[in-house]
């Protein structure tokens, strides 16, 4: 057992310990999609939690990385729909995650419905939650929106896909291109992470 | 699939759609100590969430319901440990889940060490996270702490626990008292959620 003890962070070895327990801590795989005025977008995100208890009034917090195009629309329309992939969506991850909604639509070509939020909802998946935002956090390089779940499907057949499994789907140069794309926002949070 | 798409909250089968849902978005389980002052505490809590990408600077958000003796503690501190329970841990569940610390000094009688934040750090967890809070976010019957890890363990030959596992693990007299605890506190939820 590695025991750390460190005042202003980890380093080295240290980094490993931390990943392992982090990668428990993000959620299963969701395209997060939204729509302001039209203009409609969707992004891969891990960073979606549970924050009620009340089955009458389910809530969830989202991260959203402010670099990102989604961030612009959620922001500015207050509502996003968190769209859960199952195991055999894994080539979701490439359409939403590998190109940025600043610079293509890339809902072109794919088929969709909406719900009451407006937001795009993908067909196949493990279920989806449309989600009306009623507060946030700005942690600097990303916002915690409080969302309350207004609709949503899930689909009893299916499971979640989860990070780990993605990876061992995605070619290895789908990987390596992951890798280079999160290495940037590293860089970018790094330098707008609050405090 | 139950397709369900309603505007004002979810009703009959629904309900249970949501907590299949829910329960994949919530963390391992942990028990969560705090110390103001040298009044220590600790309680269960599966809200725990990852907040960061950077591996030097690795955050997460804690929720914590304000009815909690923790509350206190931590929003005066500024500082929890968020311990992360094994699964032959279980036991650890009515120790810090079924009584108030407002009540008892759940620490009496357990061995523990502190860390950095002062925090009681549990002896044969699956790890812990030494954590200092930088900012917060009111959710009305919970406050949503994000908070910086600033030290830590992780035992690798372990496994975190998961709820599903701890129910099966909880002799059937701890589960009916389990859920008259949360029927309690939804109850409450359900007065104080913001908006």
């Amino acid at each position: 057992m590695d025991r750390v003890i460190c005042e202003v962070g980890w380093h080295g070895v240290v980094r490993v310990n931390v990943s392992k327990v982090m990668t428990r801590l993000w959620s299963p795989v969701t395209v997060v999609t939204s729509n302001f005025e039209g203009r409609v977008n969707g992004q891969v995100a891990v960073s979606i939690s549970a924050a009620s208890i009340v089955p009458d009034l389910p809530r969830v917090l989202v991260q959203i990385y402010k670099t990102n195009f989604s961030h612009g629309l959620i922001s500015d329309s207050g509502v996003c729909t968190v769209n859960f992939l199952s195991p055999d969506q894994v080539e979701m991850i490439p359409v939403f995650g590998f190109v940025s909604g600043n610079e293509i639509n890339k809902f072109d070509g794919i088929i969709y419905e909406t719900g009451v939020t407006g937001c795009p909802i993908l067909a196949d998946t493990w279920g989806h939650f449309d989600i009306k935002i009623i507060d946030s956090m700005d942690a600097g390089d990303m916002t915690c929106f409080l969302g309350s779940v207004v609709a949503g499907i899930v689909d009893d057949s299916k499971e979640p896909l989860y990070w780990n499994q993605a990876r061992r789907t995605l070619s290895p140069e789908q990987n390596d291109h992951w890798d280079e794309l999160v290495r940037s926002q590293i860089s970018i949070s790094e330098k707008a992470m609050k405090f």
